[in-house]
């Protein structure tokens, strides 16, 4: 008998263009007449269609608040909330659903983690190891950390190419490391980082590891179970969904032993002011109304790329980003910063003779977004002794024409600044 | 030559039945076939379509993340969300828009404050002064500085009608007492609080006052300057507004002289290795991409509630909540919890012979959407000896049909229980 993959019909490969069609922004007539060219994904992603109606459509038929009313809307609510946890735990494999704490996104998991696993565990001597290419969002936590408990940050050097190597991750973790805390995927350079061997290298070294995923669930098929990672962190509104949303997930063992993030409604189990005592995970992190109709889009933008299969949007993407970066490598002055093999779709860029801050306006004028500065991300400029970089970042909606409307306009600027 | 008063046209009274007509989910078809009677404002309220189209309109328009670009669609989003801004300092009569931080709503403004002011602040023998009606989040997050700091939690007495009487309060504080944080308005017994008086007091003992507004914004007028408040507090969620955002107000000097609450992008100056730098107020306290949609949506709320009169609705509620309690104390076996004179519309209410629960399950057959439970307010619960109440609470679009409708399903319990 033939196996099930040697009979299937082969799957057409992703369709980009059958995608964009999901996003109605894309569709939006600009001042300027000119198509949208959206190249700022690393910074926040559109959002289907889907999306907006599971939005609007919580707030027109489901809206109540959640777990403490057994009316209809409150009933359809609660469903919609603990659902798109459901959703999500099984995107990103965890072992349970209590295992994912909902946030208010990525910089919201990692300070929770800081605040409740590292601020009460980490003493004078303690090491936080982080990498060189972190996102503020992934240095600023710890560094309050550090400043509170006496703990020392430790950083892991980028190579020239942007790439960490995992020796030198290596040579950085000692018995001192209690937390390694690394990006999946650069913001700023879009490297891909050895996290698996990294994981394994830090527990191995008796660290516990935090994952800042941020730019990695959108491109690339997350599995934090096969990963072994601790904690791993997400932003709703970089997976096509809404803004102010996202999740933490952390090992059942973990999150049980920590204390509480904030106090309020939900997170209790007895309030008297004799006493208080806490729910239960994924509860107690999760003080306060929550973003119920945030939930609800996210649970859809889910449903929305589980219809693809996240290795052929990561080949589709990589594909996109391999012929720009050879376009643009043929423009005179202009230097790609960020170079490391098996990289995502980002491209950080520098042009001789024009700020960064110029190119953004001038590709602007042309319907081209793209993003402009530091990129939170102020030690990976100072690495490359860069004030600023402009930045281009892919994501599954975007097409060669895209990329050939990037390179046309890429192109005038040298003519006129060259 | 007159006052414009005496030529003006009379302004006609609130119109709850037009507002109404605003807000698509009183229109729901629920599974019963019966209208949707929404009587649990207080947990949330509904939205009006105004809402729900600035929240569309910036997806479908405007997406892209704040601050840091210069491109089109990075613009309107700042636009967006800095105007939000401008609104709800209006809106709250701030004196400045640097003082209106935005936050995941009322639980998570507290908690900035409680880790921001009180925890770097407090020691052993300073006293936090709460109100025995508070809501969890306005007594969990104390419990938690005063965990942390060794100061103690000295709690007001309640009065046997649920008030909260301004000697008692003085009698409290102390020039021991640093913080005084207390409800506008009781979510569990609608209590109004003398919070004018109160705010005064407190600043004669030089302590500082933290304002719970979340149950007041959408019932009554809110000046913060007028009531010398040095935090107040908010959800947009209970405005009209979406879930998951909200805001705090803090006096600019109290803000400035503050460390942040969470580190990430947009709350820092410079960040390096050697050493980082903070934001300026408000930015200080708004690490992380913000729920840009999230203000687009709150600032339409605003401008929704700012085309009433708040005294005219304040006025309208308390005339429905006079009719509605009128009613409610001819029901034989029908006890209401919380008659403290001048109260906002919300009704705690207990039935001889029948659990809250079976009273909420009860409603909902006939489409009547009430709230049963602690409230996430156990000491009120444990003052007034009952596990729990049912609640019925108003907004600006409930009518005389709604309190006819509660009114008939209450009396048919009563007769099948009485």
């Amino acid at each position: 008998m033939p196996n099930r993959e040697d009979t299937a019909a082969p799957r057409p490969a992703f369709d980009a263009e059958r995608a964009a069609r999901d996003f109605p922004i894309l569709a939006e007539a600009l001042p300027s007449g000119k198509r949208l060219v959206y190249l700022d994904n690393a910074a926040t992603t559109q959002k289907p269609t889907a999306v907006l109606e599971a939005s609007d459509a919580y707030y027109r038929h489901a809206n109540a608040n959640v777990h403490r009313a057994i009316h209809t809307l409150s009933q359809r609510a609660t469903a919609q909330y603990e659902g798109a946890r459901d959703k999500l735990a099984a995107f990103l494999n965890a072992g349970s659903r209590d295992e994912i704490v909902f946030t208010r996104g990525t910089t919201d998991g990692i300070n929770l983690v800081a605040q409740c696993y590292a601020r009460p565990r980490l003493a004078e001597g303690d090491e936080i190891l982080v990498t060189e290419l972190e996102h503020h969002s992934n240095i600023v936590p710890w560094q309050m950390i550090a400043e509170t408990t006496g703990a020392k940050i430790v950083v892991v050097p980028l190579g020239d190419d942007g790439s960490v190597s995992l020796d030198d991750f290596k040579a950085k973790l000692s018995d001192r490391t209690k937390i390694a805390a690394f990006a999946h995927i650069s913001n700023s350079l879009g490297t891909v980082l050895p996290i698996a061997d990294m994981i394994a290298a830090a527990h191995q070294a008796g660290a516990v590891t935090l994952i800042d995923g941020a730019q990695a669930v959108a491109h690339a098929r997350v599995d934090v179970q096969a990963l072994d990672a601790d904690f791993y962190v997400m932003s709703s509104h970089k997976l096509f969904g809404p803004t102010g949303f996202g999740a933490l997930y952390g090992k059942r063992a973990l999150l049980e032993a920590m204390p509480p993030y904030q106090g309020g409604g939900d997170m209790i189990e007895r309030v008297s002011f004799s006493g208080t005592t806490y729910n239960e995970i994924p509860y107690k992190f999760e003080a306060g109304t929550p973003n119920i109709a945030g939930a609800a889009a996210l649970g859809a933008a889910v449903d929305y790329v589980e219809q693809f299969d996240m290795a052929e949007v990561f080949a589709y993407e990589h594909a996109l980003l391999a012929r720009a970066t050879e376009a643009m490598e043929a423009i005179d002055g202009l230097r790609i910063i960020g170079t490391a093999p098996g990289k995502a779709g980002i491209i950080s860029f520098v042009m001789d003779g024009v700020h960064a801050h110029d190119i953004g306006t001038l590709l602007d004028e042309s319907g081209i977004a793209i993003r402009t500065g530091h990129h939170c991300a102020m030690p990976v400029m100072e690495r490359f002794e860069v004030p600023a970089t402009a930045r281009v970042s892919f994501a599954l909606y975007n097409t060669q024409a895209d990329v050939d409307a990037l390179i046309d306009g890429l192109g005038s600027i040298q003519r006129i600044f060259g």
